[in-house]
């Protein structure tokens, strides 16, 4: 037996930034989301993307993104030029909306899914004085909740046709061999690598990364406590893992590593 | 004066993981959870379980899940085994149901206390493809949500007799003596051990650890400042102390250490 | 087109503290308070509170509130004297109301905002047994979620005139100078000083900190890549940074350290 659902209008803000939680910014931004549309449904995605480093802000909102509800809004927050030239800009999938500094930090979206870019010009959106130093406070939060409370898209501002992007790291492929790099760790100390699961051909099971040999496993039991082994991670890409134990700090890996991928 | 409550029906659901907040994973939980359940209420028991160490999730879920309202859902992921041979499981008590892998982490649970256990083997709860690596996404967030909506237990899976219970650190209590060890820290440094106040009979109040004596006190203040003592702590379990400061580091102590009680 | 808002009576309670999320502390105030009032909107404002630092609570508090709706209800426990003989109150301001303990935690109150104090003297409105060491738990949250139930300053205890003030650092304005120090420091290693931009003359823009020179700056683009700069805050306060940098790491800064403005 269910229990059949109400519809449900409450709209969804996840929050992503590189804020930490130590200081009081987040909870800042929630506060005035909160004034706005009191019941909207907040989430944190993450505050653990590190310091003004948008790369690895577009990579977390890339991994996570697909397994948020349809019509969320995304507020992104990875700002290095905060108060400068760089331009805040709304950008509207068929499934979600995504408000962020117009930096790269949107990189991960591609042309094709993109259905509309609005640059936000709209003072009346936004909260005054707008500071030159926290416009996640001040022009980020507020957008998103007047987005929750149903403005269009013509009341941010003007249309733009395209958002700055950063060269991701992606895997090269060629006919001998997979070649990527690690991108970053999580908090077991798996190394995450540029190389999707997707990307590696039938029979190419040999590894080679930070001058290690890894085996290929479809889960961390098919290797002993304490051995290494590589497997498509949570995320679809090739992780480097030590079961019950932390690759990182067992083996000394570290961002940028080349990983290889060839056939046996 | 008091305001009448309307009765509320929005389900709680409380998770507990060693997961961290630096990485999206709990972020993403949520995400799956609001897409089935958008107006289930969201709590963080908490995320900073040591990784992988279950007995640690066990004593957390302990400790916390007495303060949590009636027909809270509880979520724990600590899951070293995933994507291995350990079950996945439903446990329901006269006031809480945990969604859990069976590998020890709900080892707090009496059997007396226990009124159904089932195995979740009903593929339609669960989000595909159903990744090796990660379950709190894919298993364990969607079949809480799905418990938020009212499935019943039979929807789960088939029923299982007993769930996989660690040895969990108990005190030893003799005539002479109450025997335990410190089981872990607060952020405080304040020493958490296996003895917990109801155990320790009337009259004993020599406390030894560390090599230190510890002087029994009811509260901070019966010390002054910088002065050890142990008192029953927020748990209910005898904890080492330090007044204004950090039993922790100035003591040296580390978990696992012994810890006496008798009489003076 | 604007969707029309329903009018919302979810009270929201925003929590302050320094338990950290590593613990389960923080989960289970909020378990508590749901637990009486299972609709209220909960927001951490921050638990990165240094432990047992009542000044920088104050402080963060400060900062903060501002930017929450009116009628929130926020709950702050930085409480190195719990158990012991301080008093617990709730404050009411016409804007908003605070639960704390009585040790200065509210300083930044100004007497001219306080409409009305209470200490919390209701045993009804706690949860028993009332520890010793979490007041958090058994005192501050119960009396919180009471207040978002609707009960009246007279249900929680007799009234005060006043409440324990701490002396909190303030910069030190003459004809020729601004005198303050470094506060605290945010995750970016921005140095947050006492110094409010407000009690900057005209024409003052010579900052010395450190044995430093800060260039005057009003955006971190001003100045190039690596360089330092002072600037006006996101609170306010006069900041040292340093742009696409840390400020408290490259140039060894610590709280405390003496800031002067004057003219140039």
């Amino acid at each position: 037996m269910r229990v059949k659902m109400r519809p449900v209008n409450r709209p969804l803000i996840a929050l992503t930034s590189d804020f930490g939680l130590e200081d009081p910014y987040v909870g800042i931004m929630k506060g005035v989301i909160l004034g706005i549309r009191p019941d909207v449904c907040l989430i944190d995605l993450t505050h653990g993307v590190p310091p003004q480093d948008v790369v690895a802000g577009t990579l977390a909102l890339e991994s996570a993104r697909p397994y948020f509800p349809e019509n969320s809004i995304h507020v992104a927050v990875v700002d290095p030029g905060v108060g400068g030239s760089r331009d805040a800009v709304v950008v509207f999938t068929d499934r979600d909306v995504f408000v962020a500094p117009d930096n790269g930090l949107l990189s991960f979206l591609s042309e094709g899914e993109i259905r509309e870019i609005r640059a936000i010009r709209n003072a009346s959106l936004l909260r005054h004085p707008v500071s030159r130093t926290f416009h996640g406070r001040d022009v980020f939060a507020p957008v998103a909740a007047h987005l929750a409370r149903g403005i269009a898209p013509g009341d941010i501002g003007p249309p733009r046709s395209e958002i700055v992007r950063l060269p991701l790291p992606r895997a090269v492929v060629t006919r001998e061999e997979v070649n990527g790099e690690i991108l970053t760790f999580d908090r077991f100390g798996n190394a995450i690598t540029s190389i999707r699961g997707t990307e590696v051909p039938e029979g190419f099971s040999a590894v080679r990364a930070g001058g290690v040999q890894w085996p290929v496993a479809s889960t961390y039991e098919d290797v002993s406590r304490g051995e290494p082994l590589a497997l498509v991670g949570s995320f679809g890409r090739i992780e480097l893992s030590v079961r019950n134990g932390n690759a990182r700090e067992s083996l000394g890996l570290c961002s940028g590593i080349a990983v290889s991928i060839r056939a046996d």
